[in-house]
């Protein structure tokens, strides 16, 4: 059953970094307003969002006050506090899902929750300490990544192992939280796909994405990807399966590993994505508005793409390089209005038009 | 000589409507804050932009605390009291310039400049009273428009006359205000060419819409429009030498008729163009991104056209069709988020992409 929000309506989202900018200005296109609630001042999303609630997840009067506010609730990371979620929802909907939340904010979750759905995931192994480190090394095998199971983002909180001598540096990286061994997964490429799933169930994938990282944080992605045909099908298939197996609502972006076995699906983000940000300039309807039409029960977007784009992601003072790409005169210039600039952080983006589609 | 300003400066817009919601929205994916100036709270641009001023223009105090706050100061109606304009042009400066808006405010000032430069326009007189208004049926012919000198748009200040009978009738509905008396000129149909020039004195036009009005307010532009390659070229030719005559910088629409003896000049508006909607749906960088971006001193965007579109305006009621539009899954939809809906309010538009350019 869907529950139509109308125009006019005020749409809460928990985040005010670039995600949650480019969601209001896409809601504000749709004629929604939306109000931000972030514990930073002058944070991306405020400068374009009717509301900003400065209050910390643990501000039971804020939180309370903001889920009063607004019509539904959304969210632009994945790592809000479960106190908070709960707060919030015995007022207001929270899209996407709490059972999506608590899958896709432990990585052992997660890469249970793939493997029970018959998806393919790299190998993998629970550790909390020295043993547990060593019976996975025994399981999963050298090189392996260990990461944190919880708010790990951008390469943040990962550890390589390129042998068991290895093994008490990373643990000690991991500096006490629990953590997940991930085996090396021998893929030709990565790609993503920016999946929509609608109150109705309906469901509408854009075309999958090349991803290029460096440095553990996405660097460029590339639309077509480099897939076959019934590779493209089974990327839409594994996305679908995803979805409705999470009975979820908004936009997801599922990173898969493209090898010679099939497609192994590296991890999922309950929410808009980097990787999807190419459509803003190759679609009409770009992944923030999909995901608004998601959250207010709005028929999905059909994700038609009418241009090749490349996205290259400005990464601290990458953000020098704008004059250049402005005197270019074509390409779309996506910056996220942050004062300070800080290596390492996402400053803004670049969609180059590389062709019809 | 360009005067750059640095990502993260502060525009400052002279009225908060519609207009004003696509250029903050425009201004924020460049890395640009906003500061509306417009006496209507809950007014469409306030949802997007970083502050508001909600003052009236003859209030002194709040004019001067707005021209403090911003970097730069530009427009989204023409019709801003004279008095308002010279207070914040003594601190900040105001782009496009003044001399545009002197131009553009009063009917027979636009017929004037266009003529002197050489260009078409429809024959015309001025009238203050009926003995003037005689002498301009006698010299103009009917039918004809007597149109008010200013504060005119969307066909209101507008009486037809079918013969000199009407004079009258026409006259009265005047009510007072000088008049211009506009021959109807024998026109296939109306285009017009959103033109930019930038502050380096560089000139971007976007392929010419053609456009249908009904009840005296924009109904559709369709690109491209119907024109011979000859008619094209004369169009931006004509573009260029009005922006070059006023040393422009910004976004202008100029509405042009195409007839059997050339492209007359219709009207120019020293702005972004209800006309130029079109460009969020058909290019990379809109209208809106081409105002900002002459505004701030960047280079202008090449004004490339990937899709082929229809622009819709909702009006009033219209609106209730948005389910509609929403189901067919791949228009581009723009509402404005005004609360009240009212018989002649522009309440959005509807970009549908009709094929690849």
């Amino acid at each position: 059953m869907t529950n139509v929000l109308p125009t006019g309506a005020t749409i809460g989202i928990l985040g005010g970094g670039q995600l949650g900018r480019m969601l209001s200005v896409a809601a504000s296109r749709l004629g929604f307003k939306t109000c931000i609630f972030e514990p930073n001042g002058d944070c991306p999303a405020s400068h374009v969002a009717n509301y900003h609630f400065k209050a910390s997840y643990d501000d039971e009067a804020a939180l309370k006050s903001f889920a009063a506010a607004v019509d539904v609730v959304t969210y632009e990371f994945e790592n809000v506090p479960t106190s908070a979620l709960d707060l919030i929802e015995s007022i207001v909907p929270i899209r996407p899902n709490r059972r999506t939340l608590a899958v896709s904010q432990d990585r052992m979750s997660e890469k249970a929750f793939l493997s029970e759905l018959g998806l393919m995931v790299a190998p993998y192994g629970a550790v909390e300490d020295a043993e547990s480190l060593a019976a996975a090394i025994a399981q999963v095998g050298t090189p392996a990544i260990l990461k944190t199971r919880r708010f790990g983002y951008d390469g943040k909180g990962q550890s390589r192992l390129m042998s068991p001598n290895d093994a008490t540096q990373a643990l000690a990286d991991m500096a006490g939280a629990d953590a997940v061994l991930e085996g090396f997964v021998d893929f030709s490429h990565e790609i993503s796909v920016i999946a929509a799933r609608g109150q109705a169930g309906d469901i509408s994938c854009y075309d999958p994405g090349e991803n290029v990282h460096l440095n553990g944080i996405l660097h460029t992605t590339t639309v077509p990807a480099r897939l076959t045909p019934a590779q493209r099908t089974d990327a839409v298939l594994i996305a679908a399966k995803i979805l409705n197996a999470l009975d979820y609502v908004g936009v997801m972006g599922v990173e898969l590993f493209v090898t010679k076995e099939g497609l192994i699906v590296n991890e999922i983000a309950p929410r808009v994505h980097n990787s999807g940000h190419w459509t803003q300039n190759g679609c009409t309807i770009d992944q923030f508005e999909q995901h608004i039409r998601a959250v207010v029960g709005w028929p999905l977007g059909d994700g038609t793409r009418h241009s090749n784009v490349e996205m290259l992601n400005l990464i601290g003072d990458d953000v020098d390089r704008i004059a250049d790409f402005a005197k270019g005169g074509s390409a779309g210039i996506h910056l996220y209005g942050k004062a300070d600039v800080k290596a390492g952080r996402k400053m803004g983006h670049i969609n180059t038009i590389t062709g019809a589609a």
